[in-house]
């Protein structure tokens, strides 16, 4: 089974905005073997709707529709449907009873505009709304289904769930096993380079790897018409390959940041972090305090920009910014020794670099960064030359300090 | 002239990719009056795509198409593109000593796999990239142009530009004024009921309201066949009055981010600053660390997550602490001042709240964010509940807190 997304509304063309409900729907169809073959962003102009759902229904055996169900006159997706499959509109009074509901619970009276939403094309089969007022359709036709549901995410994803659940999953003839494996600490070519020749003998799963700064994830998509069983070995086979492989830079295949792993490990440790920044400026604490109940182990930071605060906060000495410059493993390491004595953390981490594009100096590129990690246990430093603009390399900066602090749990409080 | 652009690439179907390229496009086509009517997203599938052009150039004048122009067998923009429009490839030489040459410079032999980029649309101008081993091709065609551009931006962004501004935007007959206004401290609905009687009058211009957390941006795109003073004449009349009735919370009308206007807005004043951050965990920073020369202005900040750290490091009293708690305005205000006084900055400014979803006290609801400015002339504190989740309640603290700025360089540094 083929699939074909439509996101109907002039909105979604304008200016920065862009769809984003057809990456959860891609997703929970890859679950169960379905992929989409093409996206469509159509605004709402009901000839151009028209137009764009009658092709879709030539090409894919189901199309989902998004947006374009409210009250107002530039709501035309069940016109534009109805025109589409040339099937006749019919208005449902017991619709209007629900959407009034909907209102007087609000305590608000149904406004007139909202019959609008009570007509159903010929042959579908009503979607309640459970959060807001637009019912969704769904069309079970021979050759090609059609869904019809509400833009905002909110009301499309529990209706798409129920409908997707009952009657179009079970349609899908092909059986889905999929991993999706996070690494860091290795870049994108090296990662390729590592495991080509191990992924390149499947013809299935298929495998794809997604790289963003300092992160990689790799995921397996095993598709098949064999048993269960069968696919899933496989998929499993490949997916121990790689992990062994490449077992230095694994860090999780559960669904979460990099940030939330780094919080679990320290949290089911008992362990207390702190953090001085300085070409970071923030990001890393940001990242951290991103995660809910990340108060239990991050006790705080310094952002010591300028090099008077990196010595009246951190401690750290006159003579190495002098000698050693800002930029340098010692500096690193005295910003982080002095962090953690600040705050009396288990583990203190310190990041220094030149995210440019000014502040190169002779010897010292721009992108260049010192990272250091002091415990009781151990002082650990690195020192990386990132590629990219600013804000890549502060964010390289932030994964690669993150993984420090991985490899140090995994050496010292496994 | 009505535009369609078309993404090609599996991997921008798949998982969490999504195309961006058409953003940059569509902002671009406005300013010379042509709206895009539709976005397609594609696979690498010969027939998918031809059938996508085909129908494209039916209903289009301008067909735009990105990506599939490298060297291997899934790029297949071009053999797609001359199947759609029945026209023949040809191989030119001469393209492949100009991509033999970029291989020269980076000191590599060019692989054989990079002749296929040599094929050419029979009528085609090729368009050169200046950056990568693709090159572009335009199709002049009577009823529709078709644009054939690389997928990565920094190679499709030079290209477009130059090949629009020579050959397309002068086939627009459409006039466009464009103002694009910037406001903070009032919300989506605010910014609508104060407004709407203005707007509303107008057909043209039309009015577009993009609110993001603690942020508003207003676009008025006037398009009209009318004389270009008329058109600009009418959008600016409206851009002034709503500049006027919402003076109080207008930022700009640069095409900067509002941590870049404070910056600017400090930086010609020869002013600096300090922060110390609770709830936003260096959020802040990390926006105004963003800013390239931002050093110049910004000395450093304190990421006081817990109770020990606001009393050790900035000198909040233990006394405000127990009786007024760590999320109150008395906390805000000793946090401001203190890190004003460790860094010796001329402005200090303090966030802490309750960001959630835990943390709530009696009297004390997730939302809930105190911020101070603290400066030699003024000491400035605000209370607010904000709604939204956790990163939601950061990012309008954050922007809560540059709007005190700016409040303040407003009244004292102007």
């Amino acid at each position: 089974m083929r699939a074909i997304f439509i996101a109907v509304g002039s909105e979604l063309l304008e200016l920065d905005r862009i769809d984003t409900n057809s990456l959860f729907i891609s997703r929970k169809l890859r679950e169960k073997g379905i992929l989409m073959d093409m996206k469509i962003t159509v605004g709402d102009n009901l000839e151009n709707l028209s137009w764009t759902i009658k092709n879709a229904c030539k090409r894919a055996q189901l199309v989902i529709v998004t947006g374009g169900l409210g009250p107002t006159e530039d709501d035309i997706t069940r016109e534009g449907t109805a025109n589409a499959l040339k099937k006749k509109l019919t208005f449902k009074e017991e619709i209007v009873s629900g959407i009034r509901a909907v209102f007087q619970k609000r305590g608000i009276k149904m406004p007139d505009i909202n019959t609008r939403q009570a007509f159903v094309i010929e042959g579908a089969e009503v979607l309640p709304n459970s959060v807001g007022t637009a019912p969704g359709q769904y069309l079970d036709e021979k050759d090609c289904k059609v869904l019809l549901l509400p833009g905002p995410p909110r009301e499309m994803q529990p209706m798409f769930e129920d409908i997707f659940a009952r009657k179009i999953a079970p349609l899908s003839n092909f059986l889905m096993a999929s991993r999706s494996l996070k690494f860091a600490g290795i870049t994108e070519s090296e990662t390729d380079s590592m495991i080509a020749d191990l992924y390149r003998k499947y013809k299935n799963p298929h495998t794809t790897i997604l790289a963003s700064p300092g992160f990689i994830e790799i995921h397996l998509l095993g598709r098949s018409k064999k048993s269960p069983e069968e696919n899933k070995a496989i998929t499993d086979q490949l997916a121990e390959k790689i992990k062994t492989r490449l077992a230095d830079y694994f860090i999780t295949e559960k669904d979460i940041t990099f940030e939330e792993h780094i919080i679990q490990l320290l949290s089911t440790r008992n362990l207390t972090l702190s953090i001085a920044e300085s070409c970071t400026g923030g990001g890393l604490g940001n990242r951290i305090t991103n995660v809910p109940g990340s108060s239990e182990v991050f006790l705080g930071g310094v952002i010591a920009y300028s090099n008077e605060l990196k010595m009246k906060i951190l401690g750290v000495k006159k003579g190495t910014l002098e000698k050693k410059g800002a930029v340098s493993e010692q500096t690193a390491l005295e910003m982080a020794t002095g962090i953690r004595r600040l705050c009396q953390s288990d583990i203190g981490v310190a990041i220094t670099g030149i995210a440019g594009p000014g502040g190169a100096t002779q010897g010292k590129p721009v992108g260049l960064v010192c990272l250091h990690l002091s415990s009781e246990e151990a002082e650990q430093g690195v020192q990386k030359i990132f590629t990219g603009d600013r804000q890549i390399v502060k964010i390289r900066s932030e994964n690669c300090c993150l993984n420090l602090i991985r490899q140090y749990l995994h050496r010292y409080q496994n």
